[in-house]
């Protein structure tokens, strides 16, 4: 039985906790000194951990994106038709981050706004990490004949994650986040979009 | 001969000067009184024009987008078939943002991060009237046995518009404002994926 907490376990405490405190304060209103009290270590302790308030926010969102590889790894590798998987892959990207901050919408404007240019790089490795999950169902159905063969699987993975990325929450107002029910038809009409194509096929 | 100016040549010089003064400040740093000595009226003529700073900002984008539904339009109801229509409205709802905005690049994250949530609602009216040109062409397109009888149109209108809407400025990053070519090639991707769709057609 273990007795002390390590490393880890500290560090995944104070992104817990920031989640708390960024709902309740929001993030300009947040200071390391109410994460400290909030976990009940000095605020020294929260230091050696990360840098900055700036760097705390993005730790949390990179735990946030490890936890929805993880969900999309399991639906790809999972069962049913390639299509169905891409399609509930899709859903799972965009709906996985919408709950993750739905806690929080009202405060979350300012949160993006703070740290927008370090997210926008960021974000580029978090496509980049679910592009290759969705590129490998691509070439399986291609290969099984379920996909045309003309298609570009790398190509298209981007293409699937860009056509729904506008309906992230960093692109959201904090009415359309609350509208959850909104969001999943609008990913689910632009899946079928991309599956099936608008031309017709006689 | 007109020989004074009217009330409409005002407000379109203010705009005119706005965005030069964006370009070199940014929106932070700019102030009604740069404004006015750039135009070269006085500051209270300002202020009988625009309210505050981010209604003059949100005026320059409304501007933006009157002039870009022109060129829809003129594409919608120009020569070509329907889908190789849409194809250059989708290019051209992304590349005049894009152009709308390359000689302020560096200074535009200051801009959007400030009129942030007002912007948000007044996107909303931008895409309904676009989706309303794009919708037209889908339904000649449907008449006309192009496009398949089962598409709803009006949905997706607000598809096609939806998944090219992560490439206006608004998501992108300073870095990625700048590379035209690779944010004409995304959206070209996109057309194609979108007017073929993923499945096989055996």
């Amino acid at each position: 039985m273990r007795t002390t907490a390590t490393r880890e376990d500290i560090h995944e405490v104070i992104l817990d906790a920031a989640d708390r405190l960024l709902a309740r304060y929001g993030y300009k209103k947040m200071t390391m000194e109410d994460l400290a009290h909030e976990v009940g270590i000095g605020k020294g302790t929260i230091y050696l951990h990360f840098r900055s308030k700036e760097e705390l926010v993005l730790s949390h969102i990179d735990r946030l994106i490890a936890r929805l590889k993880g969900q999309l790894l399991a639906i790809a590798r999972g069962d049913g038709g390639p299509a169905e998987r891409l399609k509930q892959m899709l859903l799972t990207r965009v709906l996985f981050r919408l709950d993750g901050v739905q806690h929080y919408t009202e405060s979350l404007s300012d949160l993006l706004a703070a740290i927008r240019p370090a997210l926008l790089v960021r974000r580029e490795r978090h496509f980049e990490a679910e592009a290759q999950i969705f590129a490998e169902v691509l070439r399986e159905g291609q290969r099984e004949g379920t996909f045309a063969p003309a298609v570009n699987t790398a190509a298209a993975a981007r293409s699937l994650l860009l056509a729904t990325n506008a309906l992230l929450p960093y692109s959201l107002s904090p009415v359309e986040l609350g509208k959850r029910r909104d969001v999943e038809r609008a990913v689910s009409q632009l899946a079928d979009l991309m599956l099936h194509g608008l031309l017709s096929r006689q």
